[in-house]
This record gives C-alpha cells, sequence and structure tokens, in this order.
C-alpha cells in the first residue's frame, strides 16, 4: 500500500516517478485561462482567514457541503467564518475519490506545510495554522501567485472593461508576472437575453463610438480587440451553451440586431442566425491578429431560480448539458476555414461524451503547418478530476497528435489552486509511464523527457503568443 | 492467477478483502426497489425445479439464450423445463465477460452449495442437486428473502392495486420482513396510451370516487397517495423513457385530461404538458408525505412487434434510449424546487451516457440539510454489471458525494437475485480498497469502515423513512 | 518495464500470453470489409517505395501529419515521395498512445524485418532497407495479403460495378485467395445528393434495363444483387450518417423517386421516407439470399470544404458525428423484423458513445436459433484503437454474447493494414486473459482456447456464407 499522498503520488510506476521529478515538477506555469480578479492582483489583498481564501466564492465546495447535507447558514449564509470551515472540514473526510479532497490537501501542504489530513478533529489546529501565516503577509495573493512559478496568468474580461487594473499591474515593476486579459464578448452574443441592450449601451462608452447599425457593433467590437491587443491580449474566450450554425447574410443580420438593439425579442432561428454571423466576425478578427480562440460548450447554468434569487449565479447551480454540437460545430469552424481565417483555436465541452467527437472534428481543420493548431481543450470544470484527465488525454492520445497538447489551466477563481497544475502533471506523467512501462512506447529517455515538458510548458509557450 | 470466484471473488486488494469481509457481508439488506410478486411472498411459493425459479419470468436469460442462438421453443416456447435448462446450460460457458456467469455461479454456490460451473456436462446432477432442495420445502419464497438477511422489500404496484397481499403479509406474524408497496403511475401518466381511460376507470373503483374532471383526478391520485402511505408505502416510481417539460396552467391541462378522458388522442405538445403538470403535483404530494420519488429514464421498450404480438411485455425485446435529457430533467426538478417541494428524488438513466450528465444536475438541486438529497441512482438494467456499477460509483464519486450514496438494489423479478448485492458491495469495496491502496485517501479504518458499512446498508435505512 | 513490442505486446499475463500464441497468433483471416482495389490484386501491382505503399492514399497518417505541424507540401501536395516519408518518420515519435505508433512498428516489423523504430535519424536506413525489399518483386500487392494468412478479402463496390477485375481473379489459378464484391448502394439511397441522376443512368447501364418509374429502380437494384450473388457477392454495406425511419406507401415513395428523377429536390421528409422504404427493401432482398447486411452510421464527412474543393473526398477530413439513433434504428431493423425478414446484420456507430446503445438494441432482434445473428459491430475508424477495441469488446461481453462476436476487420485502403487482426488478436486475448486471471472466469483451457479461435476466425466463418 502507497501512503496517501506522498511524493509518489498519482505516480504508479517508475517511469512516471522519473519523468514528474526530473522534467514536469519544477517548470514554470502559463496559466492561460481563468477567473481570478486583477485587482486583488494588483492589490496584493491579504486574506484574515483560511475560510476567506478557500471557501468565499469556491462554488466546487458548496457544492460538496450541500450534498453533504450542510445547510445553507454555513455555506454561504450568516454563519461565522470559523463554522463555515468546520462544516468544511467535517465534508471534508466524506469525498473519498473526488478530486475535492485532493486539492484539499495538497494546497494545505504546498502553501501552508500542513501535513495532517482535515476533518473535524484536526480542523482547529489546522485553522490556527493556517490563519497564522495568512495573517503574518507571507501569503498574499502575489505570494501564491510566484511561489508557485507562474509565468502568465490570463484573466477573463468582458470587451467593456478598461483594463485598468492590468495597466497597473504592467506597469509595477515590483511583481513580474504577465497578468493578460481575454476578451470575452458573451454578453454582446446573447441577443434575446436581458441586459443585452444596457451591455450595447455599456460597449459604446468602452468604444467612444455611437452605435446606431449593425455595422457600428462590428467596428465597436474590433476596436476592442485592438485595445485588448495593446494590453497584451492575445486569447478570446467564448461560452456556447448550445452551438448553432445557421448562415445568413449581413443585411439579414443587421435587421436581427437593429430589432434587439431596439429592445424586441427576436426568434429562435434568427438568434442562431446573429451568433454564427458574429462567431465567424470574430473569428477573422481573432485571426488577422494572431490569436487564440477558445469556445466553452455544453454548460447548462443557473438550473435552480429559487436557489439564483436568493444568491446568484456562479454559486454551484450549473451543470453539463447535452445538446448534440458535431453538426453545428463543424459548419461554424468551416465557416472560418472556407475563407482561411480560422485562428488557433482550443475547443472544451463540459459533457465528456464530447471528447471523442471533437478529437475528431479537430482533425478535420488542421494544417497551415502549425503544430496542434486546433486543441481537444483540457477536461473542463466538473471535469478536472483524475479520471476525466485521464479520459481527455487517452482521446486525445488515441485520435490525434498527444505531443502538441497545450495542457493544463486552472480556470478558477481562488489563487490556491495552482496546485491543480501539479495534479495534472502527475497524472500526464503517470500515463506516458503507462505507456512506457507496458511496452506501447520505447523507453527513450530524450523524447519521453521533451514529449513531458512540452505539454507541461513549453507547448503552451511556443502556441500562445504572449 | 485468481482461483474463479473464491472467497474473495472481485476483490483484488487486501484492503478490499478486508473492508467487505469485515464490514460490508454480514450487513443486511433493504431492496427498496424490485418487481417480485407480493402474492408469491405471502403464499411463500415453492418451486418445483430450477427452471421454475431461474428461467421462467427472467428476460436478461432469455436475451442471451437468443443472441446465443437457442430457438423460441426453448426460451418461451413449449419445450420441456429440462430442456430449457439445458439450453441455459449449454449457453452459460459462452458468457464469458457477461455478469449473467456471475449471477448464475453466485446463486448456485449461496443457495443451493454448488461449487462446479454450470455447463452442458454438469446440467443433469445440477438439475437433480438444486430440485431436492426446492422440493424438499427448504426453499420456498420466504425462505431465499430471509436467508439473505433482507429487512424491507419494496414492490411496484398501480395506484389501483388494492395492496391487499401487502396488508396480509404485514398481518402475517411468522414473516418479519416489511414487504411495502411503491407507487407507480405511470398508466395515468401515459395520457395517449391505448388503455388510459380503461385505467382512468380502474382509478375511480380503487378510490371510490366518480372521475368527471381533471380535479377529480388529481384528487384520486392524492387518494391513493394517502392509501399508500397508510399501507406503509414510502416510494415512488416513474417510467420517464423520455423527459419532457412544458409549463402549463391547471385550466390547460384540465381541457387536455378532458380530451383524453373522451377517447380523443391529445398532441405531443399537450401530452407533454399533462405529463409535466402531473409530475409536478404528484413531486409536491411525495414531498408533502416525506416520501422518495424514483425517475427512470431512457428505456426502449417492445422493440420487436413480432415477438411482442406473440408473447407480450417484458420478454427480453427492451433497450437503452437515447434521447437528450438534461434540459427537460434541470426544469422538471426546477418546478418542484421553485416551490421549495423537492423530495427526496433518486435519477436513474439507462443509458449510462447519461450518468455524468445526471451527476452534475442532482448538484444544482441538493440542500436542505439532508445529506445526498438527490441521488444519482444505481447502475440501472443493462448496466447492473461490473463495469456499468464501477461507472456509476467513479461517476459519482469524481463529481458528488459517494458517502451518501443509497446504494444497491434488485430491480428483479426472482427471489434469487439478492446475491447481487454481495455483488455491488464486492466491487464497491474493491473500489474502496483501490483508492486507499493506491495512496488516494488515508487508510483510516474507522472512517473506511463507516463509508463502506453506509453505503451497504446505513445510508439506505435513513434516507428512507420505512 | 516490458521492452517496446515483443512477443508479448499487449499480452500483459501469462494466459494473455498463452492463448494469443498457442490459439490465436496463427489462424487465417477473413477480412469481411475492406476498401482495396481488386484491379491491384489483379495486377498484383509492385511498389517503387515505401511512399507509395505507406502515405499514398492514408488519411490516417495525413491527419497525424497535419496535426503535427507538417505542411501539405508533403502530405499530399508535390513533394518527392522521399521527401513525404521524411516528414513522416519526423511525426512518429510524436505519436505517443495513438494506435499508428504500433501499426507502423507492427508493419515494418512484421513484412519488411525492421526492428529500430522510425524517427529522423532512421529514416534514411530504413527507406532503403524496405525499398530494397519493395523493388525487388518479393512484396507485391499478392505478397502482402498471402503471406498474411488471408483467406477471403470482401472489397466494397458499387452496384453499377462491372465487377471484371472479381471475376478475372476468380479465372486466375494461381492465387486461391477469395476476393469477392461486397454491394454498396449508398449512391441510390442519397436521393438528394448531386449525381443521384447521373447514377440512376449508370444503373440502367449496368442492368441493361430502362428505369422510367420506382419498381424499375428497385428491379435493377434486385438484379445486380442477384449479379453480385453470382460472383459470390455475400455481403452489403450501407453508410447512414444519420439514421432515419419514416413510414410510407410504395405509391408514396413512387412520387418521391420521380421527382428526384426529374431532377428535383425532395423534401427532408421524402428523403426519409424514400430511404426507409428503399433500406427495407434491399433489407428483404438481402434476407433472401441470406447475405449479411452492414450498417456504418455516425460519420459527418468531408468537414472541410476548403480541402474538399482542393483534394476531393477521402483526405482526412471527417469526424464523428453524434446525431441520435435509437429510435430510428429499432424501427427499421422492426421493419423488416414484422416480416420475418431482417437479415443477419452488423451495426457499426462511428461514435463510441452509441456501442453500449446498439449492444442493447441488437439484443432485441436476436433469434431464429442463429447464433449472434445481430452483431455489435468492431471498432470502426477513429476506433480501432486499443482502447476503442476494449471498449467495443467489454461493452458486447457486459451485454452481449461475447464468444459469438464475429470480430475483426481492417476496413483498409493499404495492402499493409492485416497487422491489425495481429493488433486486435492480441488486444482480445489479453481482454480474456485478464478476466481468468482476476477469477471472474475459470481458467478451463479447452473452453477458453475455442472462444478465442472463433472470435479470431471460426465464427466469421460460420456467419459469412462465402
Amino acid at each position: 500500500m502507497k501512503a496517501f499522498m506522498d511524493e509518489n503520488f498519482v505516480l504508479h510506476n517508475a517511469t512516471a516517478e522519473h519523468l514528474y521529478h526530473q522534467y514536469a515538477k519544477d517548470l514554470p506555469i502559463i496559466d492561460y485561462h481563468c477567473h481570478l480578479s486583477p485587482q486583488e492582483i494588483y492589490e496584493n489583498t491579504q486574506f484574515e482567514n483560511i475560510t476567506q481564501v478557500w471557501l468565499y466564492g469556491d462554488h466546487y465546495k458548496w457544492r460538496a457541503m450541500r450534498a453533504n447535507g450542510v445547510e445553507e447558514k454555513y455555506v454561504t449564509g450568516d454563519a461565522s467564518d470559523y463554522d463555515k470551515f468546520l462544516a468544511w472540514a467535517r465534508t471534508v473526510p466524506q469525498l473519498i475519490g473526488n478530486p475535492l479532497y485532493h486539492w484539499t490537501h495538497l494546497e494545505l501542504k504546498r502553501y501552508f506545510g500542513v501535513e495532517e489530513s482535515l476533518n473535524e478533529s484536526t480542523a482547529p489546529s489546522i485553522w490556527k495554522k493556517v490563519n497564522e501565516q495568512l495573517t503574518s503577509g507571507d501569503w498574499n495573493v502575489r505570494d501564491f501567485i510566484v511561489n508557485s512559478g507562474v509565468e502568465v496568468v490570463c484573466t477573463t474580461d468582458d470587451p467593456t472593461d478598461s483594463l485598468a487594473y492590468h495597466q497597473k499591474i504592467a506597469d509595477d515593476p515590483s511583481f513580474q508576472v504577465k497578468v493578460l486579459p481575454s476578451y470575452r464578448p458573451d454578453k454582446g452574443l446573447e441577443i434575446n437575453q436581458d441586459g443585452f441592450q444596457d451591455w450595447v449601451k455599456e460597449l459604446e462608452a468602452a468604444a467612444n463610438l455611437s452605435i446606431t447599425q449593425f455595422t457600428d457593433l462590428l467596428q465597436a467590437l474590433q476596436q476592442r480587440i485592438d485595445f485588448f491587443h495593446e494590453h497584451g491580449g492575445r486569447v478570446s474566450d467564448h461560452a456556447l451553451n448550445t452551438v448553432v450554425y445557421e448562415e445568413a447574410t449581413e443585411e439579414e443580420v443587421a435587421v436581427i440586431f437593429a430589432k434587439a438593439w431596439n429592445g424586441e425579442k427576436v426568434s429562435e432561428q434568427e438568434e442562431k442566425q446573429y451568433k454564427s454571423y458574429l462567431l465567424t466576425f470574430l473569428g477573422k478578427a481573432y485571426h488577422e491578429k494572431g490569436w487564440v480562440m477558445q469556445y466553452h460548450m455544453n454548460a447548462h447554468r443557473n438550473n435552480n431560480q429559487r436557489m439564483f434569487e436568493k444568491i446568484g449565479p456562479d454559486t454551484g447551480f450549473d451543470s453539463m448539458n447535452d445538446q448534440l454540437l458535431a453538426q453545428s460545430l463543424v459548419r461554424l469552424l468551416d465557416s472560418l476555414e472556407r475563407s482561411d481565417s480560422l485562428p488557433k483555436t482550443i475547443l472544451y465541452s463540459l459533457n465528456p461524451r464530447d471528447n471523442v467527437t471533437i478529437a475528431t472534428i479537430i482533425g478535420s481543420f488542421q494544417g497551415g503547418g502549425i503544430p496542434g493548431k486546433i486543441q481537444l481543450g483540457t477536461a473542463w470544470w466538473f471535469n478536472d478530476t483524475r479520471l476525466g484527465m485521464i479520459n481527455q488525454m487517452e482521446t486525445l492520445a488515441d485520435i490525434g497528435v498527444f505531443s502538441q497538447f497545450v495542457g493544463m489551466l486552472t480556470d478558477s477563481r481562488s489563487f490556491l489552486s495552482y496546485t491543480r497544475h501539479e495534479y495534472f502533471r502527475r497524472i500526464m506523467c503517470n500515463l506516458v509511464g503507462e505507456w512506457v512501462e507496458n511496452g506501447e512506447y520505447p523507453n527513450d529517455e530524450e523524447t519521453l523527457a521533451k514529449i513531458v515538458r512540452d505539454i507541461s510548458y513549453y507547448n503552451a509557450k511556443e502556441y500562445f503568443p504572449f
């Protein structure tokens, strides 16, 4: 029996151990997709206690607590920070087989030197030990980033964002990590959602440009792309909860936009046409700038209206969606490929059922001499588990070129989650080690080292034009 | 090499062996969902031969025989019981990798002390040995139940059922096992199916209440819920072959019902509205009573019309369906959650593709301080295989709180199938053992014992208000 | 650690090693589905270099090269054969985890005695060594077939094909391998595709029969079935990219056909009706002849229009589709079963998500005393990987009768791909070995030998009436 979470955690053969410790472990991190607050990074926020850094805003933990029977009071309610921590500590031992069990102990161990397992009886001493370190000033926001070896952080930003904090961070000579914006224009795509008009108004203000017709919208979006580019933005992101594709002319879409801008709802078909046109427009714009485009697909959000009304979005009430995507996705990508203007693209589905389909679709759009131009994105959200990552990597290896994989991102709102890169690298090295130990790939040190280092770091470094 | 089906069958590491033998093996069984006949239990039926108890009505075995080239005469036809047994015995060795191979030998071993493998040459002696025991009176229906350590059996019953045999069993002081009804009102939901009117008439009779309009139907259904409750019923079950959700007012649904009650077919949209309204109504009624609600989804029944006309339903001609369910299921559950009247719910899909989607959906409806309130049901029907169970459990552990899982049920028509609980517990202990042996969870005896015992028995005991 | 690709490649336990070497390895091959050219077989083509036999036409390799960043010039462009080989050699080491890595080295080893791994530095010597053998005349087309132990090859042929080369091969006493046609009438089903009218004209010519109405079409199709049958054809194949089923009378379909024959497009509904009617008609015709029918489902073809216009179909720009199929497939099969005229059928989906669904559907149509009458086809195309095959076999074993599986086919355009049968047999023996070693099936040599030999060869020999 292996000891719990020792130095060879998740590494189950000698090749895996060697590859991880020798080649993967100490490489820097390029975290090309997350939801961290640039303001908190700029201000280098200090936390008063572990609940603040760990449980505020972490809806993964909230879901687990609710499922374990913890009352809402101790999840997002008015219980004290200590009582919330205690409720979490009681939940942790129940999480056998869940990545939260591993993340929890990796984070406690790597950042705060806590070696015990968290449970009801160890909770008081861990509370004390961690809080002392947090309040000492040794573990402010930037310390987590720097001590994790992070080189680049890409935040997620609306096109209307001023990027003021990104600018401030860039201007601060005391902090060398690049904190770059990602362009996420979802609100401009969701033409039928409440708030669409307000958002267009914000865009007018941000672009300092009057939007009276569709071409103005396009111009404003392009202008913000230019602005993001000036601030180091090289990545865009789209949440395509359902993937649609319907052709329409610019004239037709202009009419649809005019309707919505005028406050009317548009038909489902019109919504599809509007989205398709805009996605193609934006894809071309990204291609021109040399950006990387990301599509995040098949999420189903805000499932629980009662709780949504109480505590809002991103509080742990989302799920996978199971909409079909092959036909629409192929047509959407082809709409760009046709004019040879498909940018580098990463495709993520929340539903792991789609992995294998997407792995074959990307193979239809590779080319141009760009290694791994179109990527099957790393296991996303509910899938960033050991099994979810193995599924994503085995699928990619089976069907595509695993060695060109750009690897892990945190997708996180928490400054402690960089240990997920460690978790990923261990799982990846174990998979590679298994292939070698089983005689499925030669034990050629140089090649193996290159593969492992590339997926951990160098592929991302090469792929993203930061 | 491990001997075939020895005491450590399916247990592939020392921790798993220890956990199973020490903690799981001897716990009682709560079989909260099956298709046993309360009449046979009451009458304590004696079987004349193994074909009667084993092959009459077991469409799992029938399917395997047909696929193996056995002619229908020896499956459901007029061949002798012995010839049918022989046809099955010839099929068994072909079933490598199939759970039927394991179930067969577990049942022969545990109940009848048969140690050889069943095949054409051992068939005559096994026929003799088992039949002697069956006709001795030592293995009547109740003996299987009692000797398997069963505490509760929930049968599946139409709301119009008199529950006479449940009452008789309850009144019989010589039999201490609780045999409780489950409320399964599918025929009242399937408004477009032949027989809907007849069923409503039966409901009128059962509820002793004239149904002239929709509110009468609701009243009658409620009355039968009360009646089931008085007879110990605490569980309902719904077969949602396709999950639909369409809002409608009570007035609109009243019109739809009136149409159908009048013998007209209703439109697809109307059918959806009727079902949605009724499911919400029933869900609220279950919630009020503190019942557990079950949805069984994505089955496709009676695929083979020729055979259906010959030998009727439940004869081995069903399959998985592959309809999408995320969006409708979310809206259906939310329709109850909105008014804070979502009961404890167990969700099963026949298509294992749905497991991971459902695992995330349940996370959106947990709450109220109830541990594991919404459950991903155990691997159902075609999935109650070793791999199917592992998939269900790994999915639940990855995404939810495995420790709160209410575990196994037989879903069976056979009195011999209690060994499936043994099969499940072995598989579950092996999974837990692997996590521990691999250093993914601490080797903490007390916590592990609790998890294994809870999933085997105590979670169900706590969850169901029997 | 196991050496790379030694004699026990993919065989990870003693039982597997024994079964493979003793029973599976040396059995002949029945390759009941491929895309080889009967002309090349007849002419016994000699290759000038390895690029011709290996890289011309192999879109699996082309996809991998593109994804690895190789420019199109070196894939399908005008680079020299040597430069193309070099581009491939540079790609190979990147293909860790991909079956191409295994196929590549199995083919080099088994046919040409190359023991080194292919990469940039070994490329020149391997180029020389293989080319010497190819140009020596020892490895012409027929040599690959004969030395691989192939007994039967089924090519894929349009109903309008003259089968002239099949006839010539049959007439050639120096070549004993059966090369038989398969009937693939896709162009007659795709009523809305460009070229439909031209195809009907070709059919008129081939059948020597004037087609003025729908019954003429049926007669011509039947006549070609008879013709194929005379030439040894016993298998048909259909590409159902989307599975549809809509009932219609012959009169209705006659009107639909008349429209299309007249050059008009028909509606989506009409297309479904036409296809359903024709598939049922053809299924009955196959049944009458005792043929085996194959449906290949859920492919999405020619995704990349830009490349399609440049280099045409079958060049590596296809993918999985993800359309639902349970309901339509059940109705389609039932339309034949209803009149007791469902032929032996093999069902393949390109999307592995469908495996488990299909495995349950076939169970609804087994019967007639024919072992394994309806088959879950072996892992197809993107799934003919180690993991893809394991998934297909575990699914079949879990839900159906694995021992009746008719096993592997190459589906290939390359004369070197017979080693995929070796790959399959190793994986299959390893799976069986695991079951035995784990104590899940008795270690009964005779039964195991039979199972392994049946799946490798004898089941196919029995199933196909060649």
